[in-house]
């Protein structure tokens, strides 16, 4: 295992000496007046983060929006102007790699109901002057797409080339060919499901629970005081554990212990996988608000493709469907029901499961052949789309 | 799916009408003096719960010893005089069951540790007057083994016809078959390994850090005041989700809601699988102590049975190994490995992969296959020995 594949999020390996090509690239924030919500409820005004890489072509036809997992945010790729650390899907977005921004305009927002600068619990509501806290509006899957559709509208792209995205990443990706179809051109879900099983809503909910149950949490007014650190420390432990594979963690770390014994050990034994999840606790604490955790656990699990089924005949996009076989969170079969709801509404879909060992997070890190599969499937759809363009 | 199959664990389902045809059965108390443990501590004192169903023969050639996993106790089978509840392995064990108790004398123990009338870290230490709390020493699985060592000399048997057990259980009973090779004529694990994984160690790290993490814990020392419950209830509700597989989560509950949406909900769609965890968790704390899920999880991911590679070669008793294809927290590959190394030994192992879909929890539900397997084993294994003893 090369240090590449060692660890799966970029962003949480501080001293890592992995750098951008991009260097600095700061996110920016773009203002959408009266968003509406699928439910009724109507924001005033909400914020979006977004990052943009490469150049919009004249043809405004280059465009791919990549949508964010769980925990990731607008900085998709070069170094956070405030960290210092690569963006969360560095190793695939950049001058010549997997998405090329020499070739294509990279476009990548923080979710609505997020904590990287896109509105959610902890912005204040314009109409009280207080952090909306817990009485910010449930938001769904399709209403974070809703905010991107007000930004892709800002930037002048009728039709996006691509939209991509892996895990929760990929169910935004699925509700823009949903929902917008004239507006998605090739639609690349990645390592995702049409709705969650009663296991993924569990795990979830455990989240929920551990920060919920934290003291500080406090029914989410806590801005003012101690956060509920604890309990998202665990909740993203839990969280962590279900994105490895069995062979990744044994490779990692085995029954490996950390150190030698020392006298104010709770116990003579301290393995080495505990100090990791301990420390992918702490610093995923600094960087993530646990209302937002909350929130978007939730939109998760509320999440259900077939819930538009009588938009379904209306899909445009032409599909890559990605799985892996050692992801156990989201594994491949459900990736092969999508293929086959898409199949049957005649949708042209290139699936391929991957035999990777590195679990959920297989399409966080770098791997040739994933990069290869994605590379080709983008420059063969936008040579496609060229001449369908010309003729 | 039978009623019997739903529930995995019969001391966790209050108003269920299953009862036991043993009716009441109250276990005893056992004081060990001077209890030693492997890492040199000695116990003044330690007191054994255990249990005994059926007859020691006169030849004191059919004791079979039930060793429980990380939630179970004494009430092997039987109600609990307590509670009214039936024992964790009621389906199978009792008079005609797999466990024939008209055939076998059963004996269960709570482990060393514990919290259901064995010494753990709940109970006052002579030699300071005070509880026990984070004082109690380390124990390992040796140590639980060598308790119950103490307890089957007191009932007079040199050599017990079985040893069973699932998960830690089944690691109890190797330990047996390894340390005390004349006093074991078969041994039975069942669903277990023969080390955690780094996958197994993070599950139980997690529930550890959500117990530490209450600030209800104060280092252990909260048995004059709030106990960390909400903790114990995370951890809880993570173990019960890696007892189950995808299969039995999705025919419980699939993405079924518990009920219609309520005003006062955090979000609007509650799933039953919510509801189902956060019972479990809120059951599970008012029947364990905090501090020993803290030792025993700890004990279980210190258990190494190669750490015993000298005695291997002394091993006596015949195995019968049992795995679940389902199983993804002990899954069957660790039980091949188990099996290897026995083999390669010369030791008698017969070995099955249960093809039940019910995950780690299958080896506690009512499974006819599981029960044939297991009861022809042993009454096969106990008319070899009769033949023995006459030629």
């Amino acid at each position: 295992m090369t240090r590449e594949e060692d660890f799966s999020d970029l962003q949480d390996q501080p001293g890592d000496t992995y750098t951008s090509d991009l260097g600095v690239q700061s996110p920016a924030l773009y203002r959408i007046e009266n968003l509406q919500l699928k439910n009724g409820y109507c924001f005033p005004y909400a914020q979006i983060s977004y990052l943009t890489l490469g150049k919009l072509s004249a043809d405004r036809d280059n465009a791919i929006l990549i949508c964010h997992a769980l925990s990731g945010n607008a900085q998709v790729a070069g170094l956070d102007p405030v960290t210092g650390r690569p963006g969360w899907w560095d190793y695939h977005v950049g001058p010549g790699k997997t998405i090329d921004t020499n070739r294509f305009f990279v476009i990548a927002t923080n979710v609505l109901g997020g904590c990287n600068g896109s509105t959610g619990p902890a912005s204040v509501d314009p109409l009280t002057g207080n952090r909306y806290a817990m009485k910010f509006p449930t938001v769904t899957i399709e209403d974070m797409v809703r905010a991107q559709v007000a930004l892709v509208d800002f930037l002048g792209i009728d039709r996006l080339f691509a939209v991509v995205g892996g895990s929760m990443g990929g169910m935004q990706a699925l509700t823009w060919a949903l929902y917008y179809p004239e507006r998605v051109r090739t639609c690349i879900p990645l390592a995702t499901c049409i709705a969650h099983s009663a296991m993924q809503i569990a795990f979830n909910e455990i989240g929920r629970r551990a920060i919920t149950s934290d003291p500080n949490w406090q029914q989410g007014n806590y801005y003012e005081s101690q956060r509920p650190e604890h309990g998202l420390a665990v909740a993203r432990m839990v969280g962590h554990v279900t994105y490895l594979s069995e062979f990744a963690m044994k490779t990692k770390f085995g029954r490996n212990l950390q150190r030698e014994a020392q006298a104010d050990d709770m116990f003579p034994m301290f393995f080495s996988v505990e100090s990791y999840l301990q420390h992918q606790g702490e610093s995923f604490v600094r960087r993530f608000d646990p209302n937002s955790y909350l929130y978007i656990t939730k939109a998760l699990d509320m999440f259900d493709f077939l819930n538009g089924r009588d938009a379904l005949a209306s899909i445009q996009a032409r599909f890559l469907v990605v799985s892996f076989a050692s992801d156990w969170l989201y594994p491949p079969d459900q990736s092969r029901d999508l293929v086959r709801v898409l199949k049957r509404q005649n949708v042209a879909v290139t699936y391929c499961n991957l035999d990777t060992p590195y679990g959920h997070d297989s399409f966080l890190i770098r791997n040739p052949e994933f990069s290869r599969i994605l590379s080709n499937f983008l420059l063969n759809e936008y040579e496609n789309q060229k001449l369908k363009a010309v003729n």
